[in-house]
């Protein structure tokens, strides 16, 4: 690893009470001051553009004393750091953390009490946390609020969800922060459970674009031990306080000093590439823990998942759901249940024909038939099979076919169950030769009354990560909260969903086409999602004719998500039957990498636009993805980023010209040209439409 | 197994609204009545008195439903039961299990939906419980209370502890029920974590005598995916109503039909050695899920345990537990550890020396620092040793010398992380060849909002019974809910302690010299207690000259508690250099088995004494354990229970002419005699007193 690191290092001088960092270009600028009453405050400007008003820090504690008033500074100490690193898996291979940072040093009067404060300027934005030193008069403590504000300057234009300690499967608002109301909004849109923090409580990372043409986005990077942060908005003034996801019994965090806060970031930009190319919250988490990482790899798969989403067959052998108690009564099978050991070997035989690294099956495992929605504690065990899926026939089968399985660890929200019988569950995988698992996290936490966001889930995500690690496995989490850059320390949590994932559009009002412009803002921001595109027929009328749901994009669209949605582990999601109906189009799910060694933002307009360039890490090959909202859109880009004197063949993916997401939606068109880096290209997308292009070098 | 079983099956006949049935001897008569809302009712008598007058039964949901009124009855059921079976170790090698029982089934008006309440009369009382069937109008169903009544006939005299969730480590009072108030005692003797129900809450087993002479115990058996029953007071008209431990969000329990409560107990006799032998609990439970047990065997050990507890080492290595992280600094040792390699090998030799089969180490492993108290959840690891605990050298010079190890797994409360480790402890078990574990739940369980007593915890105790038995593992359960008789499922959950135990006299007020005399008559209904006698160094001045604590026995009742404090796992819990200061006293606990033929309870009052002989299972030997209160006491007993015709000579253990608890504790006297089953034995006991007498045929 190349390493680039410059340290001024000034000893904590005299008090300070006012203190002024910039970042590495100056454009971006933050503001310490404690008040007179010893508040710490915050504020930051971005090429002199108001961009957080002067905000208050603190922390309250459950005895009733405080971090957060009658503080006096003991001195500060500065840094400038810039190193590059290497991630094992990325959109780059190679990442510059570049900053200036300071740490204040703070005491309260009274108390004897001391709580540092570090600030990280970067040329994309600020980020601060809180650092609680070991000392005589603080060891244990928990948190009964944190308030951090974020004091905004503008009625901002935002880009929303509910704050829901519970959920972050919605789709997103699009209005002024003046507009935000989560009680004014569709609560009811196939989220299974909700835990709405506040009537103007909002998730991070929040993104937002001001009157002035500035982007901003509020979020939090390496939450550990810690509770997921919200966002309580005062929609008069424009100002957002932290809201921590509460424990069963109201209490927010459990720490020992020594001990730091997740890190609390506002990135800033006049230009939206800038947020959405950022590493700011990769660079704010520890480095990998993981030595050998050579067993962490990219993966395309195939699965038995959305046949279930669209009907056609059932997670559980006995059929509907229908809470039949399996320690008493035999179960009766009801004859569509989706992983049967014939079906699955119809999956491996088609990842194996089109070259996929592998099959995931949900369903295998005895406990569906009464899962999600009895908050039934003892519901699966992570190792029976019903009785018709053959785990060792299967496995021997993918083996011989050159292809790994996927193993499915769905909890139903019963966490309690999962951790005791964690360590069973991998010994299986490692038996069999799994090397990843699915987790899920559907329905209301076990132990009951703790959210899905709160300390103790963060930690057993967490957990998971470091004990799949252990075995030396990967893990995928679903409905999990979402991440923020903990993947850069266990980078074998090789991606989550935690947001409204593509399966949203079979049987709910779905994700309107806007959708995935946004989600590059706001949740990929902390990490890869597996958001599992590759969605051939769009219209579930294709299933049954009375049904209206369908995914809304074009066919082209779901191949430039392959690009735009950034992941290591990514599905083709449609059936196997789906695809060979369109083995041209199927061609580029088949092609595309999925780890980088660059990628280049060419546009950005979150909820409207994204166009993104990525090249392969173990070849020459780019990928191009480029995809619209529910407008048709039509842009020149230039192919500048490809190599210098080289020919490339370019297959372009484009939609078709009717296609439209929701009159012809499967309308798309093929063609190839020879490229160069002097080339421009011309992207015409339909409404609700994309791009995705394929270039190979011409020898 | 020996069974006689006779079944009187009357089909579900006619509409019952009230019925009667009797015990096998016919002097315990119930009486079950629908009150004209159909309320169900039961009532109790025994020899025609009045023991629980008209009470109420009921299940109150949280949907805001009812399993409670409205009920009609849609017939009875009745069958007589006999049998006889053998318990894998236990105070006798075969248990009779004679009862009549009476099934009502019950519809609810409105609802459609059915409970049944299922009867059993033996002689010594009465149990019933809650049968939900499968049924479609209730499938999962939380409770919000169980609403079961015992209205006692009048002002008994009661000894009682607190109604706490989180601990049974109280000294019991001895008052009328009209006298019964936690407001109004004293609570801080030594209990770390306290959750007192309410102000009239009083726990189960609750003893009582009445002013007629009836002996009255109110307990459950076979709490098994259920909380833990309090009972509460109305002290004015001598009603007890059922109180459940609740969880986090004060819900008591999730159930799914079809499933049962546990049994609601009522036990009563003139004559108290028939409760204080009463098998009832234990037949109440599920025979054995243990196939093959020959790997669950009674053990004597020592242990480094009360050196912690009188003040001559500590379980931490670091010292003081003063919280040090041991995440972020190394330990520096104290010097005062009691765990480390060499002093286990001294108890190791001790054990080997005089015959005991294990020796315990409490404080081997890294976490003591900062364990109770803290609420903190990564506490220990249950792998990781200190730095002066040689694991494998200990475990090999152990096998070198014939002695087993007992594992040690405090928790310190911390549930979640104890189970997520648990897999990893137990292997670790195995591979050094552990038979079995000492469990703690010392603190503020984790998830935190639970209760020691609630559903959850239940659960998770039997979890974990069950996961030691998956390795062929016994487990020994300090601070956890008291015990209701699940051992006879999983016989390896060998012992509990679950009362106030004898290491409260190192370091509070102690135990009064009648709590020895209460306890068979209380927690050990539910099962064996680890109450670690044996204590020859009674006054804890001769550690430290200022220390006015002290076991409030004399040194003969301490080898009495062996045979009168029933249990497959004893501790000689003192020190070895106290032990070999007295050899002749010490060889009756080198004698004493573990494991019975026959028990004969030959005098008993509770709160002033008993005394119980009892033979051993592997031999002829008879072994006699009499204690009394504060108050002095000499009976006279026949030998009759010896087999005729045989000759023995009797050890007689017995307090010295001057011996009393306070004033001259260690005095005490042996001599030996040739007796009889003709012979008549005059037993003298000193005030706080006992005597111990082994009986070894003559050839």
């Amino acid at each position: 690893m190349k390493k680039i690191f410059f340290v001024i290092l000034l000893l904590f001088a005299f008090t300070v009470n006012a203190q002024t960092i910039l970042s590495p270009s100056k454009q971006v600028s933050l503001d310490f001051k404690l008040t007179a009453n010893g508040i710490p405050t915050y504020a930051v400007t971005y090429k002199n553009k108001p961009v957080v008003l002067q905000s208050s820090m603190g922390i309250y504690l459950k005895d009733g004393s405080n971090l957060a008033t009658n503080f006096s500074s003991e001195g500060k100490k500065n840094i400038t750091f810039n190193e590059s690193w290497k991630p094992v898996l990325g959109e780059q291979s190679s990442i510059v953390n570049h900053y200036n940072e300071m740490t204040v040093a703070l005491s309260q009067a009274g108390t004897n009490r001391k709580m540092n404060i570090i600030f990280k300027v970067y040329d994309e934005g600020v980020a601060f946390r809180y650092e609680f030193p070991k000392q005589k008069d603080l060891n244990y403590f928990i948190i009964k609020e944190e308030k951090t504000e974020f004091n905004l300057a503008g009625n901002h234009k935002a880009f929303w969800i509910p704050g829901d300690f519970d959920s972050q499967e919605y789709e997103y608002n699009e209005t002024l922060l003046s507009g935000v109301d989560t009680e004014k909004i569709n609560l009811n849109n196939g989220i299974g459970v909700k835990s709405i923090a506040a009537k103007y409580a909002v998730q991070s990372p929040l993104m937002m674009k001001s009157a002035d043409g500035l982007y901003i986005n509020i979020f939090e990077a390496a939450t550990v031990n810690y509770p997921v942060m919200h966002l309580e908005l005062n929609p008069k003034t424009f100002g957002l306080t932290s809201i921590l996801a509460p424990n069963a019994i109201g209490d927010k965090a459990y720490l020992q000093a020594p001990c730091v806060s997740p890190w609390r970031t506002i990135m800033v930009s006049d230009d939206a590439r800038t947020i959405v190319s950022s590493k700011m919250t990769l660079n704010l988490n520890e480095p990998s823990k993981i030595e050998d990482t050579s067993w962490i790899k990219p993966m395309k798969y195939v699965g038995i998942w959305w046949e279930m989403h669209v009907g056609k067959s059932t997670w559980d052998y006995a059929g509907s759901q229908n809470a039949q108690n399996t320690e008493t009564r035999e179960l009766i099978a009801s004859g569509k249940h989706g992983a049967t050991t014939e079906n699955t070997k119809r999956y491996i035989d088609f990842a194996a024909k089109h070259g996929f690294d592998g099959v995931l099956v949900e369903g295998w495992n005895v406990g569906w038939e009464d899962w999600f929605g009895n908050w039934k504690e003892d519901v699966f065990d992570f190792v029976t099979p019903y009785p018709d899926y053959n785990l060792a026939e299967i496995n021997a089968y993918a083996k011989s076919k050159g292809v790994k399985m996927i193993m499915h660890h769905e909890t139903s929200g019963s966490v309690a169950n999962y951790e005791r019988h964690l360590d069973r569950a991998l010994e299986l995988m490692k038996k069999y030769g799994y090397p990843a698992a699915k987790s899920g996290y559907v329905g209301k936490i076990i132990p009951r009354g703790e959210f899905h966001d709160g300390q103790s889930m963060v930690n057993h995500y967490n957990h998971v990560a470091r004990r799949f690690a252990d075995y030396k496995l990967m893990v995928n989490s679903h409905e999990s909260s979402r991440p923020t850059g903990y993947h850069r320390t266990y980078p074998n949590y090789i991606a989550a969903e935690a947001a409204r994932g593509n399966e949203f559009n079979a049987w709910s009002n779905g994700n309107p086409p806007m959708h995935e412009t946004i989600l590059p803002f706001t949740r990929l921001l902390g990490g890869p999602m597996d958001y599992t595109p590759g969605i051939f027929e769009i219209k579930m009328s294709a299933y049954d004719k009375t049904k209206k749901e369908q995914v809304h994009t074009t066919l082209a669209k779901q191949l430039a998500l392959y690009v735009t949605m950034y992941s290591p582990l990514q599905m083709a999601a449609d059936l196997p039957e789906n695809y060979e109906k369109y083995p041209d189009a199927f061609q580029f799910i088949k092609d595309v990498a999925a780890d980088w060694q660059d990628s280049k933002y060419l546009e950005a307009e979150p909820g409207d636009y994204l166009t993104v360039a990525r090249k392969d890490k173990k070849s020459e090959n780019w990928f191009l993805g480029a995809i619209t909202d529910e407008n048709a859109r039509t842009s020149e880009i230039k192919l500048d980023f490809l190599s210098p004197n080289k020919k490339y063949k370019a297959t372009i993916y484009q939609d078709g010209k009717t296609a439209h997401w929701e009159k012809n939606p499967i309308n798309y068109e093929i063609k190839t040209m020879t490229v160069t880096s002097k080339s421009k290209l011309k992207l015409v997308l339909a409404a609700g439409g994309g791009t995705a292009i394929s270039f190979t070098p011409i020898n």
